[in-house]
C-alpha cells in the first residue's frame, strides 16, 4: 500500500488451530515461546516500540494464574499471551481527552525499557507480524475476561482449547471469542467528503462515521443506516475498501465507501457532535496537519487509509 | 441482481433504533403492529410462504413472557418478535440428514394455513423485506434466549431497550446481540473452482468452503487461513463480493471470491468429507440439477450466489 499504511492487517501469523486442543505440544512449545503480558488492555511494549515478549521461566507470569492462550506459530518461533491485569502499579492509567490513554505502567521485574502501553499509540511502528499478534492477544485476553460465567444458565464456564473456548460446567454449550463487525465510511459527494466527530473525541479531530453492524443487516445495509441515522445523509453505491482488526475491545472495521444522493446534514445529536462536508483540497490541508480547525484521525487507523485513497484517487 | 437471488439482504427496514429506549411509544405502537411468533429458531409461516404475523390481542402472546422484542417499522407500520418456545408442540421437530428440519409445528390458537417451518426452507419465496424481518427476529430471539446471565460475573441480565441490549445485575457490564462475521469463498484456478463438502451435509451437497473470522484477522486473512487449512490451497487476489444475514445462529456471511495458486487439495479430514476442482462445464451441470454425483448449494444461499456470478462471468 503506497498511499496509507494500514496496521493490524495481515500479518502472516500462523495460527495453527488444531493445535489449541493438543496440550501436551503446547506443553513443549511453552518452554520455548515468546510469551506478550497483556495488562488491563495494554501489552507490554519496550520502548523501541517492538512487543516486550518474556520468556516462559519469568516471574511475572505467576500474575497470569492460568491465562495464557495460544497465538500462533511461525516457522519454529511459538507465541503465547498472558493477562496479567490482577497485577495492581504504582501509576494508574491516564486517559487523554477521555479518549486515549497515553500513561505507560512499568512493573519492578521488567527491565526499564519495558512498559504497557497503549495498542492505538504504537500501531505505526510495529511490524505487521506483531501487530496482528498484539491485537489477536488483545482481543484473545480480553474475551476470556469477560467470559468466566456461561451466558445461558449462569454457571462456569472453563477455558478450553488454549484460549479459545469455554464450555459451560452446567448446561454444557460452548463458547467461542467474540469479534464484533462494524462498518466505517468515507461517504462522497463530488469533491467533497462527510467527516463527523463524536463528543467524546479530542478537540478538533473529525473522522468517518461508523457503526456496528446490527443482527439481519448486511454489510451495505448497516452503511445506508448508519449515515442516516448519524448524518441524515441517504447513500447508494456502497463498496468495500477494507478491513482492520480493532479489539477495542471486540471490533473487526469493514472500511467501505459510498455516494451520497442528499446533501442536507441533519445531525443525531446524541451520536454525533458534528457533520461536515468537505472539500478535497481542505482535505489535504486536514491530513497534513495544517487545517486550522481540523485534525484527522489517527495515522494507522483505516479512516485515515479511507481518506488517504481518495485524496490520492484510489475510489 | 439477474443471476440469482440472495435472500435475506436488504429488505429496506426502518429499524429506528432511538425508539427502542421510548418504552411508552413502544406500548402506543405495539397495540397496532404485527408480530411474529418464534418457536425455537422457526417463525411462523403461511402455507402461502409469507411470515404468520398475529395481532398484539393474540392468546398465543401468553407464551412470550415478555419476550417480545421490537424490529423496526415501516412507513406507520410496526414490527415485533416474540419467541413463544415456551411450547411443547405435539409433532416435535424432525432433522433430515442431520442438517435441515422439514416439519412443521401447527399450533392449535393459530389457522390450519400457517405453522412453525425453518427459514431456510423459505427464503426464496419471501419478499425482502419479511426476509430481513425474518432473520431479525430470528437472531435477536436466539440471543436473547442464551443471554440471561451477564458472561462476565454470572449475575443475571435483564433484557434492555426492546430485546437489544442487556444489563448485568450485578457487574452493571451492558451487553449486545452478537454477530459473528464468517468468510464464505469461492476459489478459482482458470476454468476451475473449489468445492468442499462437510460431513453433515445432505448427500452429494458440495459448496463453497467457510469459516469463522478470528479476532485479529482481516476479511482477507481469514479466507487465505480457511482455504489453507481445509483444503492446503494458497490463494491471493481475495475480493469481497456480497454479504449476508445467516441467524443459523448469529452468522453474517461475507462471500468473497480468491485465486487459488496452488493446484494440490490436502484436506483437512475434521473439516471436510470432500473437496475437489471442477469445472465450469461441470459446474453448470451441477447448478442445472443434471450431476449424476454433485447437488448445488440451496438457492438463496450466498455460496449459489457466488457460484452463479462466477458462471454469468460476473468475476
Amino acid at each position: 500500500m503506497t498511499f496509507s499504511q494500514l496496521s493490524f492487517s495481515g500479518g502472516g501469523l500462523d495460527r495453527r488451530a488444531h493445535l489449541r486442543d493438543e496440550p501436551k505440544t503446547l506443553t513443549a512449545l511453552f518452554e520455548n515461546a515468546k510469551i506478550l503480558p497483556v495488562w488491563r488492555g495494554k501489552p507490554l511494549v519496550h520502548y523501541d516500540q517492538t512487543l516486550g515478549w518474556i520468556a516462559a521461566e519469568h516471574a511475572l507470569l505467576d500474575l497470569a494464574q492460568q491465562k495464557i492462550y495460544f497465538l500462533g506459530q511461525t516457522d519454529e518461533q511459538a507465541y503465547f499471551a498472558a493477562d496479567i491485569s490482577e497485577w495492581e502499579p504504582k501509576d494508574e492509567p491516564k486517559v487523554v481527552d477521555g479518549f486515549f490513554d497515553d500513561s505507560a505502567q512499568t512493573h519492578p521485574d521488567l527491565g526499564s525499557d519495558c512498559a504497557f502501553l497503549e495498542l492505538r499509540g504504537i500501531m505505526l511502528t510495529l511490524s505487521p507480524l506483531e501487530g496482528e499478534l498484539a491485537v489477536t492477544a488483545k482481543a484473545l485476553v480480553h474475551w476470556n475476561s469477560v467470559s468466566g460465567f456461561c451466558s445461558a444458565c449462569g454457571a462456569a464456564a472453563h477455558v478450553q482449547k488454549a484460549g479459545w473456548q469455554r464450555t459451560c460446567a452446567g448446561c454444557g454449550l460452548s463458547h467461542f471469542p467474540r469479534t464484533d463487525p462494524v462498518v466505517i465510511m468515507l461517504v462522497t459527494r463530488g469533491n467533497q467528503a462527510l467527516i463527523g466527530r463524536s463528543h467524546a473525541w479530542p478537540k478538533g479531530m473529525y473522522s468517518c462515521l461508523a457503526g456496528f453492524i446490527e443482527p439481519g443487516e448486511t454489510l451495505e445495509a448497516a452503511v445506508e443506516r448508519e449515515v442516516f441515522e448519524e448524518a441524515g445523509i441517504t447513500v447508494e453505491d456502497v463498496r468495500y475498501h477494507a478491513s482492520q482488526p480493532w479489539p477495542f475491545p471486540a471490533s473487526l472495521m469493514f472500511g467501505c465507501v459510498a455516494r451520497a444522493i442528499s446533501e442536507k446534514i441533519t445531525l443525531d445529536p446524541v451520536e454525533l457532535e458534528d457533520a461536515r462536508w468537505i472539500t478535497k483540497e481542505e482535505m489535504m490541508q486536514v491530513m497534513a496537519g495544517h487545517h486550522p480547525e481540523i485534525t484527522p484521525a489517527r495515522k494507522g487507523a483505516i479512516a485515515h487509509h479511507l481518506i488517504s485513497a481518495w485524496l490520492a484517487g484510489t475510489y
